[in-house]
């Protein structure tokens, strides 16, 4: 196994927060291979790259020798919300959860090594739990508490319903830890509250609580939200090869190192060679291009990474794309906008007639793609290069 | 069945609330026996007068043909209080709930008629329902609604700690109304509560709610404080007939007329007849002889009553002692003993001050002979006849 100092420092690496200060020093002390827990929804499996970037610190865990587990709630899934107020989580039947599973594992085994993932399923111990088991469980959780939690807080004080089963959804996941004994829990900052419950639980049961390492939710492509599929702002691990790159080239260079940082794979090192390298003169086009090739190469293959760079290359040979392209935010207030308002807005054009006009004389192009359709319309979340003739360009965020 | 109108004075005797209001009226318009639900904690079946409240009106129902069931709530029971802080629930076997069970039979069919009582256990159906079934049914009401109960209200206001598992109680008594299909519920004021949560349920799980029915908590002999054991002002349906007939007799007239109120089986038009009676100048001594022989009959016999109201006037008339006296052994170290501490230790009073004023008062006597002396010491091998007040007796031999 790899020295603690050097293990810490990737583990550590673009997280949040490590809980409690110390605590994975501690365990990465105990020299043995340490049991990692991540949990995921069964629900959609159609990941994007913000996902991914807890799915890489499970890859990290993995490298440096530990035993990662991919934990799918399923339990709960099978429930799902029982009040059917909440549309987004119908309950699913084993089938679904089944195919589910089978998503992620194509999508995850592109990060994760197949041979040293455990896939665990929490209706394997949940399902044998009686309600007297339940109800033990719950005895050892106080309402104040629970009630502190961020959303419930905040539910509650405004007077929205919060249904008691609610409650012990986060008994569940942190019984979820007993069960599989675990060293760390991974998860997003959100799950926060839900990973010291798990810390609790473990306590209470007599084990050494887990160490809680939450990552970030990534930022999108407009730098700004949180990356989201309804937003728009995202890039699909799922997107064709030359989009996926065409996505990343659009990215502010301030963006490119926070992606660096949470998504490549390279050491820290080598990171902060290619970033001197870039203070020193080296155009940072040529980063994001190297970014752009690791993530394509990743989720297809390297051929498909250099072809979508050759593409990308050639749509931008004839307007030789800046080095600099401005960044401007448009506010569409009805979640799109027409094409000419939106190159009128960016001060591309100057009005929209002549931004007609150039759509018709083939000058208009978004991500290098020429585009015909005038009525063309751009949904909220999205950020893309636009050309208009051969020099004007501008990287337009829509918010 | 009787009609209507006439089981509805009879039923709401006594009665704190009946919900919603009109909705006993509509049950027993469906002119079919009803189910009538009334559940027991499985600990602590030591019943006083004042339990007795509710298993009258459980009596009446059944004397006007409804299916009166008696729920135990052993599955709870056996639960317990899992956090450990609450002593007076530790979680019970279940040969002390069987044992329990049998106490409170012992105990009830001295009301109720044994052939058209069902005792029920809610482990019937609780023990087979799994942790995705209370899952489900947690998802039936709200912490909103929960946190409504006075003393949750009052405990999260106050900062005490409420453990989850308690909103899973109410929840867990609620559907028992469902699995039994309770067209009432009868409950003390102080459950009030949770027979509503019965009503939601049954609601939502498709069932007619049943209707909810209080009773108020007994005054004790004081007239003032709730009766119950620890403040001593309680007649036990375990004590001997004469004390419970000088307990009785020991009680204002104005509570006299309560307890015929609450406790007396005799029709409504009767008590009110003797309450006439007893206006125009006959004397409540003797309304109160007859609701003492009535209570006593009602736990012994007819016999036992005369007796015991035979013994109460002669000892009033001539001072004279009862039939049976206890005996008493007291061992006293030092070859003597002070006669606080023999009274005391006789069960005579319940502290040396105690001793003292009734000393002082003049109501102690050794043998017949009041005595008058605070510091009298007693020697060993001596054995006579202790009185305190009028009705406590012991024949105490000092070893």
């Amino acid at each position: 196994m790899t020295g603690i100092k050097e293990q810490i420092a990737e583990l550590t690496r673009g997280t949040e927060e490590v809980l409690p200060e110390g605590g994975l020093v501690a365990k990465l002390k105990q020299a043995r291979p340490l049991v990692v827990k991540a949990g995921f929804d069964p629900t959609a499996p159609d990941l994007h790259i913000g996902h991914t970037v807890l799915i890489n610190k499970m890859r990290q865990f993995q490298q440096f020798g530990h035993d990662v587990r991919f934990l799918i709630g399923d339990f709960t899934g099978m429930i799902g919300d029982p009040t059917g107020k909440n549309a987004t989580r119908p309950p699913l039947s084993i089938e679904e959860i089944n195919a589910n599973a089978q998503t992620y594992e194509g999508q995850i085994f592109k990060i994760l090594d197949p041979e040293k993932t455990t896939i665990q399923f929490n209706s394997t111990w949940m399902s044998k739990m009686d309600a007297a088991g339940l109800i033990r469980l719950a005895a050892r959780h106080t309402v104040a508490r629970m009630l502190e939690r961020d959303d419930f807080s905040k539910r509650y004080k405004g007077g929205q319903a919060i249904s008691i089963h609610e409650f012990l959804y986060p008994l569940v996941q942190g019984y979820d830890s007993v069960e599989m004994q675990a060293d760390i829990e991974l998860g997003g900052t959100d799950q926060k509250f839900n990973l010291l419950v798990g810390r609790q639980l473990q306590q209470e049961f007599g084990q050494e609580p887990q160490v809680v390492m939450t990552t970030p939710l990534l930022e999108g492509l407009d730098g700004v939200q949180k990356m989201s599929k309804s937003l728009g702002n995202y890039i699909g691990i799922t997107d064709p090869p030359g989009e996926m790159f065409g996505k990343i080239m659009s990215i502010s260079d301030d963006l490119m190192w926070r992606y660096f940082e949470v998504l490549s794979f390279r050491l820290l090192a080598d990171i902060k060679s290619l970033r001197k390298a870039v203070d020193e003169g080296k155009n940072p086009r040529d980063a994001k291009f190297e970014l752009g090739r690791e993530i394509v190469a990743r989720f297809y293959d390297e051929t498909a990474a250099e072809e979508a760079m050759g593409e990308f290359v050639a749509r931008f040979q004839q307007g030789a794309m800046p080095d600099e392209i401005p960044d401007v935010d448009i506010a569409c207030t009805d979640g799109k906008i027409g094409i000419a308002h939106l190159l009128k807005g960016a001060g591309l054009v100057s009005s929209t007639s002549e931004a007609f006009r150039m759509i018709k004389q083939g000058a208009v192009k978004i991500d290098g793609e020429r585009i015909e359709d005038r009525s063309l319309e751009l949904s909220v979340g999205s950020t893309n290069i636009y050309q208009v003739g051969k020099r004007k360009f501008a990287r337009v965020s829509l918010n």
